[in-house]
């Protein structure tokens, strides 16, 4: 149970506070530092991750003991959640901060939302937890179909969801995907990430995830914590992850974020980022192989060629000819391909081109 | 089969443009005019709906003859979808009217998909048919969890879902619930709305809907076409309907929608709204009655004023004594509530709150 980890761990920072009052020191909280200049590209690993640097926050110093006790009273909450088995958000985290900081506390340290997020995220680098571990849901959004089955223990019920049986819905993926949750009988060939849940509705419906034996999923737009920590635990059971987005500025991003993680995530980036996964599509030089794509381009917005030219700058992104190529044609030609546009022949034609482009391995970096 | 219904309509709107032509006249298109100015609320009836205005096009005239092809375009295609037996988008749709308009035609005459939007509500309300009907998903959102099953058949699957073994996900509310999807074994005392995901989740966690015997629904925000569908389909089976939002503008627009309907979908009013609806709050008042509210409101927003002060001008508000009061609460203290606050004092909380306002009916019209 990680669970039980997540407790030790805020235990162990309360050790090492009361021990640091009771020798006389001044108590102190270590985190790793969420700043920019903190961030690097793990060129060996292929992701984002936080350097070395720390930061120290300590009680008996003017500028720093509010932030400090707020520390210490989010890690108190959590610590509770994690003892009622109950979860909830980092908003209702704050609500209960306002409310009441513990019996011997009746003065509110938290006025607006803003001040506890970034504390919560300071706890998650420092204990090195997930705030999943410490009962905290965030947003969730995403859907699966499958070959695949979950075993979902959850407030008092014990269930299996079986990812073949969910009919035009599939399965809404949680924001915790790893406590008190687990995946079995995974006996598909790969993972294909659809960008638009249009999309995703459309192969689900031609039983793409059926016939060719894949995982379904589609992060319905950006990807959150749990799709992305999702997609990592299917690479991690060497699954292939292919990403299928429109050609876009938008689309762009869903892709690099799943592979490389993301500056907001850095602090977890191991657990989030997914360096194995394959671009399918849409790009382009689609165009070359499927002339009717020509017609069916749209306008590039301002915003997807001043996205495309700063791409070109990405340590990550132009080491690969094939991106730095792809994102030439777009800045020449402004114009963009959405995913969509491959319904233009036939509803089915969609199916067929994943089909192929997998087949042949016709993928980028 | 509500899909023959629509294919007959679209067949026969074919047939009376052949006739005119046949018969020497200028083919037309007659259809229900969308403009505000056309748009009422049934005093009786409590939705939006749309009045007796009509709007034709005509084939012989310069100004309406594109549209009027368009629109004819349209509904070939929308018959096509129908007959394959396959879904698709409105945006799927422009791209086939992109691509081509069929064997004889090889012009474009679609550049941009603001184009075929309008036309397809125009199809819509001519034929009475909503565009679910002519296999056009809408975006959908929305979860539920409680004691119901569904029968979904679906791309040659045939599955029952069962509302009660969802885990922390519940089942997504799809687009389309009327078509090749039933409802069965609804065994439930009354239906409970959640704005939020997360508040949905807390729920779920407690079990909230197995003791209390209810269906439990999150539109995770503002309510789609299919999730409003689906609650005025469980309203015709007679369960009372709560909705539970928070107490800003944002909210009460929720609520609205889902009561009255929207004056987007007026030409579908009948279908979409649910004036049975009841307001469980989270209310202004209820901070006479929950002292610890005080503590934990925020401040209203300058658009949540604008938004309360708009709303005392509405008929179908306005005639309600316990919402001038609410409104005026709101704009006086200029605060606001949000639902997540009610888990302020212990997480469990936000359950006893809705327990005890559904057994009091303490709820608003």
């Amino acid at each position: 149970m990680e669970d039980v980890e997540a407790q030790r761990k805020i235990k162990s920072l309360g050790n090492s506070i009361v021990t640091e009052i009771k020798t006389g020191k001044n108590p102190r909280f270590v985190t790793a530092s969420r700043t920019k200049s903190n961030i690097t590209y793990d060129t060996k690993e292929g992701y984002l991750k936080l350097g070395r640097a720390k930061e120290e926050r300590n009680f008996i110093n003017v500028a720093q003991s509010k932030r400090f006790m707020q520390t210490i009273a989010i890690a108190a909450k959590c610590d509770k959640f994690i003892k009622e088995n109950l979860h909830t958000t980092i908003r209702g985290l704050f609500y209960q901060l306002k409310y009441s900081l513990g019996e011997d506390v009746d003065e509110s340290i938290f006025s607006e939302q803003a001040e506890s997020n970034p504390l919560i995220e300071d706890l998650e680098a420092a204990l090195e937890v997930k705030r999943e571990e410490l009962n905290l849901n965030a947003t969730r959004r995403g859907v699966l179909a499958g070959n695949m089955k979950i075993l979902d223990r959850f407030g008092g019920e014990k269930v299996e969801i079986d990812c073949t049986k969910q009919g035009r819905s599939g399965w809404s993926i949680p924001s915790d995907v790893d406590n008190d949750i687990e995946f079995v009988n995974v006996k598909a060939k790969y993972v294909l990430i659809v960008e638009k849940d249009a999309v995703w509705s459309r192969l689900n419906e031609d039983g793409f995830w059926k016939k060719e034996n894949c995982i379904l999923i589609t992060p319905q737009g950006q990807a959150t914590r749990g799709t992305r920590r999702l997609i990592r635990k299917l690479a991690d059971m060497n699954l292939p992850i292919y990403v299928f987005t429109d050609s876009d500025a938008w689309g762009w991003y869903i892709y690099w974020t799943i592979k490389t993680g993301s500056i907001n995530l850095a602090y977890i980036g191991k657990d989030v980022a997914t360096p194995e996964a394959r671009f399918i599509g849409v790009t382009m030089s689609d165009i070359d192989k499927y002339e009717f794509l020509k017609k069916l381009t749209i306008n590039a917005t301002e915003m997807d060629i001043k996205r495309a030219q700063e791409m070109m700058g990405y340590e990550w992104i132009k080491k690969y000819k094939e991106w730095v190529q792809e994102l030439e044609i777009m800045i020449k030609s402004k114009k963009k391909i959405e995913q969509d546009a491959l319904q233009g022949p036939r509803l089915t034609f969609v199916g067929d081109y994943l089909r192929e482009k997998i087949k042949n391995n016709a993928v980028m970096p």
